[in-house]
């Protein structure tokens, strides 16, 4: 059994080697997003052009039955950033162990792939508070109805900080009663605990910062509109309320993000009069409705929708607000109000091309002030 | 049809997976280039030495027919840096839309792949005046004689920069009369307009610079020899004349071009004697002859000479002279004529060796002023 | 015979395309090492924490039957690392040249895949000591009963300094009277002579500077404990002396590695009480016995142990010797003695896990001075 055939085929446009039994599974890809983006002024003199958004080598493997692993490398920028990379021992089809770096478990739009949500960019709540990838370990189950997912996960995947490192705690849980093709209706949680580093370098001990920031719904114009810098922090907790919906060709999907940021006041600060707690938050309500491509269908495996059929035509609306302005800490990081407007073409299984326009709204708090902008962007997708 | 078998196939050296129906077709590949080079001063101190001058991992795919996709990544010199990354519709089998980060159609021997290339370097007339890969979109059309290709593209495709993008339209248009294995008659010619970057960074707006330098026929030692920096650039205009014509086993490839650099006086110049543009210009001459290996043949698709065919060898000469000196703008760039012999032996399909020998010579506007020096380099190339 | 049919098949657990005459050979594969470390200080603030230790995309092609070719790509840290990437000449079975970058022949473990290496990391000897990977070209052969490889490596495969490279000249001979499957005996010397690079950037000659250092037997933990900078160095010689000796499940290996650093003693120091050279060197001894999978097996190729099969269980303990003082040159890099214990799981053909144990003492001369600590640490490794 050390050696055995692999059948080669390609599967809904991407490169698969098996091996009959199943005990062997490998996968080789890549993918290339291309973006271009038009910025209508107001204040701030933002910068029209196009990038490579995403470009990654991926190779995916499943070993004697039980083993997955996944290495998928980013390019993009010219700078090497690891994104899944990550083993995983299936103990059956309804639960993995996983080791490695991967997306933490919280909410829907942070643990999706780029290559499914909805518009060109993250909702700026999820961009700003979201755990993103991190080293660690995680278990993860589900059933007909549920999904339920917790890891622990370290903070700094290459190490280069000095000290012990800082640890997350988060957990994602998912009840969905109904999930037929057609009509959906999930609800969920999350929640996750992140204690600071110990931030050393050098043999000198930095404030222990925490920061939220968000560009305005776009990558091109490579500026955060909105930020808030919290230092002396200890630790971070977060939650996270979910909502998905569908009837037919229609899905609702919403999510609220709460954080909060414990500070360890300095002893010299105890005459001002500072409070030891920042809060801050966000939600993103979004509507999106399939004119072509039959209805939404959902995958209980990830708690999340599935990606819509080849040929399908997407029409898409989003509003979402974020507010890192917290009076009661002084950190007024400004508030963000963006709505978009969105088309997206499934032309096949490999590519997708999108349509965006999004106008932003900023208040006094925010990088130049309180400004007003529109935009267009577009983007062609290619992965196998 | 979501899925389908692959056959799986070595064609010429390389990996090549595809479907008995044609729709689907997969490759992966990679490179490797080790170059070592002595060089015999004359003024400056050159430092002899070797390095792997490429390295790669390439992947291609055709997917439902008529979209074509490629990922080539190159790590040499421990840096990531984009290749061709792009994605192709075929319109027909002639023409085709293409859009990513790829060689702009200007001339010979800038559009041809490292691996086919005469000598081990450009010309130091194509190195000075290329414009290189950059992130747009192209249209390319070819018939039994004619080849056209016309494509807009951007400046930056990371997007470093703030403010606006600059942009580029170039084209470049071949007739070739006759086209047959052993007797070939090719003339062309290109165009390029670039408009400067809105370069502004931090907040602070700098002088557009454009910027023309060439490294003396050799990739070891790095300096650039000659080398032209014009400031207050507002746009530049390039002109390529392109003439290849072979007959058996011997071919004669020259290009010439001409560049003009348009400048943005500052009002504060206004009373210097000051002229508003840069003129620089150079060409290449180059004679090969297949001693072993039969004749040379030509692709109409691109435009170029094929590769000759494995076990061949190859003798090659080639005058290049490239002057950078603008006596009209006061920016003296120096003067570069080079001497260059070379052999290459086409081992097989993926294995190729050359030996080149370069004398340089320097005017007194160059790096160290008047200078003429030797040099031996050798390559072993390995691609699949 | 430019087109032939690729059989594929998992071949221990890893991807392998071959065509059925032998001619043509690829592999395509990855790896990834996930490392987690707890430390129990003494007076350095040691940092617990995990890192993603190593990964890597990998690809190997056999071509019209005598050629090799490997490109090895590392990316953790987040950096590219060039690996093995090289092009080999398989003069016949028991004989090829190599050229590119990879391992110089010395000793055993410097040259052993950190897949197959006894503890997560390298003894400290090793680590000071060792020659690494360099661009250059080998020649290998081996017999019934020895092993022998001659290499000549520039200094730098990337040649950013300035001014003619330095080279080196390394060997590695063998002799193994006995080497059956569960009786081993084997013998061997190492030597390497390498100049130092004429050392120079931006016009300043810098002075030529030797470094041997080595981290605490860890790596999540960057700091080197001992460290020597040996400053005006002309040139450096280092041999090797190692032995390896097996009966059934027990393996006991041991290398001592010695370096002189030749020093260009500059003019004015003349009358200074300095010796021209510096010495220093290392040893450790390990012993191995595999509790589960048999006997131990060898491979002559390369002079080494084959990996044990899958399902195998391993205990290991290691002492290791660095000694960085040498009085004589008032050059006193401090001593590091270290104890490991370790235990390796076999898991499958792909699937490592590793668990080491290990107390540190080191002298007055180290970083933080006399200090004496342990530490946990674990390894889940995956390749294919």
């Amino acid at each position: 059994q050390d050696s055995n055939e692999l059948k080669v085929r390609v599967e809904k446009g991407s490169i698969q080697m098996a091996t009959d039994d199943g005990q062997f599974k490998f996968g080789i890809g890549g993918r290339v997003y291309m973006d271009a983006a038009g910025y209508f002024d107001d204040k701030t003199d933002l910068g029209s052009g196009s990038e490579i958004r995403d470009i990654r080598f991926l190779m995916k493997a499943t070993v004697w039955k039980n083993w997955d692993a996944k290495i998928n490398i980013g390019f993009d920028g010219g700078v090497v950033s690891l994104k899944d990379v990550f083993l995983q021992y299936n103990i059956n089809k309804n639960s993995f162990f996983r080791a490695g770096h991967f997306l933490e478990p919280f909410g829907i739009e942070q643990t999706e792939s780029s290559k499914t949500i909805k518009f060109m960019n993250f909702s700026s709540t999820v961009e700003a508070f979201r755990p993103g990838r991190n080293l660690g370990v995680s278990y993860d189950r589900w059933g007909k109805n549920y999904y339920w997912a917790l890891g622990l996960f370290g903070s700094d995947a290459n190490n280069w900080s000095e000290g012990d490192e800082g640890f997350g705690l988060t957990s994602r849980f998912v009840f969905a009663p109904i999930n037929e093709d057609g009509t959906i209706f999930h609800i969920g949680v999350s929640g996750s605990y992140r204690s600071t580093d110990e931030d050393k370098f050098m043999d000198r001990e930095y404030p222990k910062t925490v920061r939220y920031k968000s560009r305005a719904a776009t990558h091109i114009e490579r500026r955060s509109f909105i930020e808030a810098e919290i230092e002396n922090a200890k630790d971070q907790f977060k939650y996270g309320i979910e909502l998905l919906t569908s009837e037919g060709p229609v899905v609702l999907q919403a999510e609220y993000i709460k954080t909060k940021v414990n500070v360890d006041m300095p002893g010299s600060w105890e005459n001002y009069n500072f409070t030891e707690e920042y809060k801050a938050n966000g939600y993103y309500a979004q509507l999106a409705w399939l004119i072509k491509g039959g209805n939404y269908k959902y995958k209980m495996k990830s708690a999340r929708l599935a990606k819509p059929s080849p040929g399908s035509i997407e029409l898409l609306a989003r509003f979402n607000k974020t507010n890192l302005n917290d009076e009661d800490s002084y950190i007024m990081g400004g508030e963000q109000k963006d709505i978009s407007l969105g088309c997206t073409w499934y032309v096949n299984h490999n590519v997708l091309m999108k349509l965006n326009f999004t106008n932003v709204d900023l208040d006094e708090n925010a990088l130049n002030g309180e400004e007003n902008f529109n935009m267009i962007q577009t983007r062609l997708q290619f992965s196998f």
